[in-house]
C-alpha cells in the first residue's frame, strides 16, 4: 500500500474531523487507547468547571442545582445509548471488578438452586478474581468458578449453571464472541450472562436489549475516553429489577436514603446498584466524554474500525517486519474488536523501543504487542507511520539499534 | 461577647493564614465543612496538572513515570500520618461504604466462630446497611447485625461478637466515642474493633496504633477537603495483615497483578485492600489536599476546633436565638467534634432562610440543624456573623421573613 492510498483512505473518512476534539501529544502515534483513551478538550474543561465553579464556588448546593445527585443515573443513561439498552438499566458508579461482585451476586441470588459461574481461562483476570473472592467468601457450595477456553462456552453451559461470564473482545487477542448466540444457548439452559464490555463499549455497536442480555459491566477509561481510573458502568435488565439483590446496600441504594432510616431498604431499579457517595468529578469527566458521539453512528464506526486494524495488516504484510510478528488476532475483521495483537520473542523491547520513537503500544505479558485503534482519532496515514517504524526497528535496526540489542540480546 | 473580643480571637489564631489556601466565594460563610470541604486552590491546580499534563501528555506512561500505580498506597501513607498510624497500613481507594464491606468481612473471617456485629442505632445508616447487606448474603449464622444506643457498646460485647462497628464522632450529634476505652473492653472478650472515622479524620487527633484499633475506614470530602465523592480510605493494623482476606479480589490487591495469571493470590499486606484502576484524577486530590497538613499539628488544629464550637455556643447564648434551638450536642467540647447541632421544629426552613442570606448549614432529619466548623478555615468573625443572621431570621424576622412565614407557618 502506498502512501498516496492511505492519504485517500483519510481523505475519505467520514470521522476524521472528530481527532480534532482530542489532546494529541506532538510527535506521537497513541495506539493504546483500548488501555487508555486520549484525552477529550471538552473533558479537561468540564473537570475544571467541575472543580472550580461547581465545588468552588456552589458547594454543596451542587448536588442539586448541578444535578450532582442524578449523576450516576444520568450518565448511567448516556452509556446505554452505546449499548442498544433502554433508559433506566445502566449506572455508572465504582470500578469494573466491584460493578462485577454487584452482578455476580444478583445472578446467583436470582438462580440460587445453581453455584456454577462459567466462565474463560483468558478472561481478563479481574474478572476471574472476582468470582474467585466470592467463592472465597460464600464457600464452594453456592458459588464455583468454572474455566474453559473460549470456544467451549456454549457446550459447557449446564443446568448447575447460575450464569455465564463472558468478555465480548478478548482483551489479549481481541477475538470477539458471538454473545447474541451464546445468550441464546445459555438461556435455554435457563442460566443467565454477564458480559464485560471493556474492550467493546464505544466502538462495537452492542444490542444487551435485543439479546436478552441480563447483566452486562464495563470501563469508561478506554475507548470512551474518560480519564485514567474513571468509573465503571454496570447494566441489569429490567428484567430482573424487582427480585434484583445485590449486597453492597449503600446510601445510595437506598429507595430513600435521604430519610437516614437505619434500615436498608432497595431501590427497586438500577439505582440499587449505587453504593457510597459518587465521585462527582471522575462522572463529570465521563458525562463530558461521552458528548463526543452526539450524532455519531456506532455502525460507522465500526467500519473505521475494522478499515484501520485491515490497512494496518496489509501494510505490515506488505514490509518485511510482518516475519517477526506472529498475528494471534482473527484474521477477518468481522471477528475482531478495533485491536490487533502479536506474539513475538522480544515483543516487551520492542514496545519499548517504539515509544522511545513515538509509537505507543501496549506489552501483554508473556510476550505480546498489542495495537489498538481508536476509530474516533487514528488516521489511518498513522498507521503507516508506526509500521514503518516498526520496520525500523526489527529489520533495519536503525531506531537505538545498540540499545535494544543489549536489551534483549537479539542476533 | 463582644465584636472586638472576635477580632483578637482571630488576631491570634494559629492557623489564620491557613484559610487563604481555600477557595471560599465571596458573601458566603461556610458551615458545612462537615459535609464538604471548602475547594483547596493547590487541589483545582492539582487536577489540573494530572488532567492536561500526565493524562493528556504522558499518557500510560505517567503511570511510571508520574506513579500513578502507587497513588493509592502513597496517599494512604499520607493519610496514616494524621491517623497516629505507621506507613503499610492505610490505602486511599473505593468509597468508604466499599472499604467498610472489606474489613467487615477481614473481621469476620478472623472471628470466623463467631457471628455478630455489634453496632449502634444512630450510627451513619449506611455504615449499618453494609452489615445488612453482609447479613443478606451470608445470612444470619454467619452474620448479624446488633444495634444499641451508643453509650451501651461497651456491656453489650459478648463472646459471640466478632466486631464492634462505632463512628467515632456521631454525624448528627458531634458525640465522641472514646474509642480507647471502648477497644480495651472489646478486645478482652475476643472482639475486634472498626472505627468509622468520617468526622475525625484530620480534625482531631487520632492513635490508631497506639490503641490497638483493628480497622478503620474514612472519606476524604469531609474535613480533608478532597472534592465531591473523593476517594475513601481504609486501614488495616499490621497485626492482621497475614491473615488478611477481604473478598473483592481485583487485580490491584493481587501479589502480582501484572502477571495476568487467572488464579487470585493476594498481596500480603494492606495492598490486598485495593480492588480495581485507581480513579487516578481523584486520588491526585487527595494528595493534594493533605498537603495542607504539611507543618500542621493536630493538636493546634483540635484546639482551634474546640475554641470554634465553645464560641459559637457564647455567643447563641448571648443572642435571643439560643432560646428556640436545643443543642444536641454535648456541651462539653471535649466530648464533641467540630460541630454543633441544634433541634428545631422548622429546621429545615431556617437551613435554607440561612443559605438565602449567605450562611450555610447542613440540615438532617427529621428536624436538626448542623454547623459544621472547619479550624482550617472558619473566622471566628464568621461565626458572630452567623450568630447574627440566625437571630435576624429567628427573632426580628427581618430576613426573607414572608417567604419564611409561608414556607413554615412560623407563627
Amino acid at each position: 500500500m502506498i502512501k498516496t492510498s492511505v492519504a485517500s483512505l483519510d481523505n475519505n473518512d467520514p470521522l476524521r474531523e472528530v481527532a480534532s476534539q482530542f489532546h494529541k501529544p506532538e510527535g506521537v502515534i497513541y495506539l493504546d487507547g483500548n488501555s487508555l483513551g486520549l484525552m477529550p478538550h471538552c473533558v479537561a474543561k468540564r473537570i475544571e468547571t467541575v472543580t472550580r465553579e461547581q465545588w468552588g464556588n456552589d458547594l454543596i448546593a451542587s448536588w442539586n442545582k448541578h444535578h450532582w445527585i442524578d449523576l450516576s443515573r444520568n450518565v448511567g443513561d448516556k452509556i446505554a445509548s452505546l449499548l442498544g439498552a433502554d433508559y433506566g438499566q445502566v449506572a455508572c458508579c465504582d470500578s469494573i471488578s466491584i460493578n462485577l461482585f454487584k452482578v455476580l451476586c444478583a445472578a446467583l441470588s436470582i438462580n440460587s438452586e445453581r453455584k456454577k459461574i462459567l466462565s474463560t481461562e483468558d478472561n481478563f483476570p479481574t474478572d476471574l478474581y472476582m468470582v474467585q473472592g466470592l467463592e472465597a467468601l460464600l464457600g464452594h457450595h453456592r458459588c464455583e468458578l468454572v474455566m474453559v477456553e473460549e470456544g467451549q462456552l456454549a457446550e459447557a453451559v449446564d443446568e448447575d449453571t447460575a450464569a455465564v461470564l463472558v468478555t465480548e473482545v478478548n482483551f489479549r487477542t481481541g477475538n470477539i464472541v458471538d454473545i447474541a448466540g451464546l445468550t441464546q444457548v445459555v438461556h435455554k439452559h435457563g442460566a443467565l450472562v454477564i458480559v464485560d464490555l471493556a474492550h467493546s463499549a464505544g466502538v462495537l455497536p452492542i444490542a444487551l436489549d435485543k439479546h436478552q442480555i441480563d447483566f452486562a459491566v464495563g470501563c469508561t477509561y478506554k475507548y470512551l475516553n474518560a480519564g485514567p481510573g474513571a468509573p465503571g458502568f454496570v447494566y441489569a435488565s429490567k428484567r430482573h429489577h424487582e427480585k434484583l439483590v445485590q449486597p453492597l446496600f449503600g446510601w445510595m441504594g437506598h429507595a430513600n436514603g435521604f430519610a437516614f432510616s437505619p434500615l436498608y431498604s432497595p431501590a427497586q431499579d438500577i439505582n440499587q446498584m449505587l453504593v457510597g457517595t459518587p465521585p462527582v468529578i471522575s462522572l463529570s469527566a465521563v458525562d463530558a466524554a461521552l458528548d463526543i458521539y452526539d450524532g455519531l453512528s456506532l455502525d460507522t464506526i465500526r467500519n473505521k474500525s475494522k478499515q484501520l486494524t485491515n490497512v494496518f495488516l496489509e501494510l505490515l504484510k506488505a514490509s518485511n517486519a510482518s516475519k517477526e510478528l506472529t498475528c494471534i488476532s482473527p484474521l477477518d475483521a468481522e471477528r475482531r474488536g478495533s485491536q490487533l495483537s502479536f506474539e513475538f520473542e522480544h515483543a516487551y523491547a520492542l514496545c519499548q523501543a517504539l515509544i522511545e520513537v513515538g509509537v505507543i503500544a501496549d506489552f501483554r505479558a508473556p510476550n505480546f504487542i498489542r495495537f489498538g485503534v481508536s476509530p474516533l482519532y487514528t488516521h489511518f496515514h498513522e498507521l503507516a507511520e508506526a509500521v514503518e517504524k516498526i520496520n525500523d526497528i526489527l529489520v533495519y535496526k536503525t531506531y537505538l539499534a545498540s540499545r535494544f540489542q543489549t536489551r534483549n540480546k537479539v542476533t
